[in-house]
């Protein structure tokens, strides 16, 4: 079986934030025998249906998740890197994001890596991604106080009026971080979920109660400018017996089905809402990739290659 | 009973690094009544003999440990804050030392918060403090390699003559902290236990093993300079999935028995060995305690007040 694949590669080598020039369309014949052919497309998480298969475990048109690519196509030798997917009923794109990974880092760095309990101060920072989202309705289904930081006003909007966070605020109009954590924390901040690294980071430790913790999720702040790396007062992490710890969800897959169970059953009782920025077409995911760095989406950034 | 009691006091706010003029010795009649009256001595953890008492739990010529003052007597209300001490037969200097709160920061900050396992790469600094060099004692028992940093080349003998150290450096000869690290950790850093803070934690963070550990005991670098403040990768903290977590031993004091059961045993069965570095009469505490900040120590700086 041949079929016409249209995929994006790299066309050079990326030097900090990537650029719409950085990757080529490409449109390929590709044969969907058992023995998969090697291509130059990206490997990315996702939600994919079974065209063909010489592997007994997965049939025809069955739905599977795992490490797809950034094209229309894929051919897969084994299979093991893929689970079968049972949507129960939510539209695929939630398996790609906050029922997927994205949702798992949310869960597993807050209550895992945060440990929270009822009452205590959160503050999320990328507080409109993907991840920081989920953190914050978490926090909320707990019981915390809740501010969010984001890049623009309309997020702040959406944090407060769609997902219930106590208050959020513009970083890019607040001139002095730490000032502003001490506004919207008068009690200091006890859980940090850190997105961006850098200056946000040294701010929220400067504010942190005894005992603090802050999971660092990602440091995107520090991606395309490791000048932007964040000096945290070891004094104040000393005295104050501060844990910063960093951690990839690859350690916690064995939290997967607790997570499932948790988040299923709020999204469907409506206790969680789902917040998603999806574009549609190969076409599409380089600008979508560029758009993370930019800070340009609003929840899990989806690219849908097809309908469900 | 009044005796004439010489005690040390602050003369001048302290900015940053103590300095000689900054402390003034008095002398004054102290009445030993039952009712403490106030004084300006400054407090710290110690030894010392019951000379009068009149709380029942405590009789004349006991010892005990806990908040004395700098000075030769202190008038105690209560004395919830003392411990009767069992000396074991081992020098009293010990008891305000290694068998005190310094070994108890080694203990819990490296058995608790590192979790070490044998095998383990450990980096200390400020390897031949009162904390850190019992911090490589630990590790060696547990069968670690070992490497230590300290401010100068006696020190780096004592290390490895003396404490059994597989390495150690002078950090004052390394142009490039990350460079000597790389050089003596080609494997990498499993676990940093940092006195320093500043440029040093930066370089472990850069140099160290997936789920790695940094136990922040103290940042000497930082108290003298705010400027010297570490700025760690928070990309590597995230992708090598690093923890950083500041304590104090006012966390761990449920481990205490377990700690002097070990400590004890080693220093009898020769397997510890104590590092001690003694100074004599009251006059010397000025000078004492600004060796800690400049460096001078080498081992538990310990003040003997009077005859054992």
């Amino acid at each position: 079986m041949e079929v016409s694949n249209k995929y994006i590669t790299i066309k050079t080598q990326i030097e900090r934030a990537p650029k719409e020039t950085d990757f080529e369309l490409k449109t390929a014949a590709i044969t969907l025998s058992i023995e998969p052919g090697s291509n130059d497309a990206i490997d990315a998480f996702g939600v994919a249906k079974v065209v063909v298969s010489g592997n007994p475990e997965f049939q025809k048109d069955e739905l599977v998740v795992g490490s797809i690519s950034w094209g229309e196509y894929k051919l897969v030798k084994g299979g093991d890197r893929f689970r079968k997917l049972d949507p129960m009923g939510f539209p695929l794109s939630y398996h790609a994001g906050m029922l997927g990974y994205s949702g798992l880092a949310a869960y597993s760095g807050f209550f895992e890596i945060c440990k929270p309990r009822k009452g205590e101060k959160v503050f999320v920072s990328g507080a409109s991604g993907s991840v920081g989202n989920l953190v914050g309705q978490f926090a909320k289904l707990l019981g915390c106080y809740l501010v969010g930081s984001v890049g623009n006003n309309e997020k702040v909007a959406i944090l407060k009026k769609k997902l219930g966070f106590d208050d959020a605020f513009n970083y890019k109009e607040e001139p002095d971080y730490k000032a502003a954590l001490k506004r919207y924390f008068p009690d200091g901040i006890d859980i940090y979920f850190d997105n961006v690294g850098g200056e946000m980071l040294e701010a929220a430790v400067a504010n942190m109660n005894l005992l603090g913790r802050v999971a660092a999720c990602g440091a995107i702040a520090e991606y395309t400018d490791a000048t932007k790396r964040a000096a945290p007062s070891m004094l104040d992490v000393v005295y104050k017996r501060i844990k910063i710890q960093g951690f990839l969800i690859s350690d916690h897959m064995n939290l997967y089905a607790d997570f499932i169970s948790m988040a299923s059953e709020h999204l469907l009782n409506g206790k969680i809402q789902p917040l998603e920025d999806i574009s549609n077409g190969v076409e599409s995911i380089p600008s979508a990739f560029i758009e993370l760095f930019q800070g340009d989406n609003i929840g899990k950034k989806i690219v849908r290659i097809a309908e469900d």
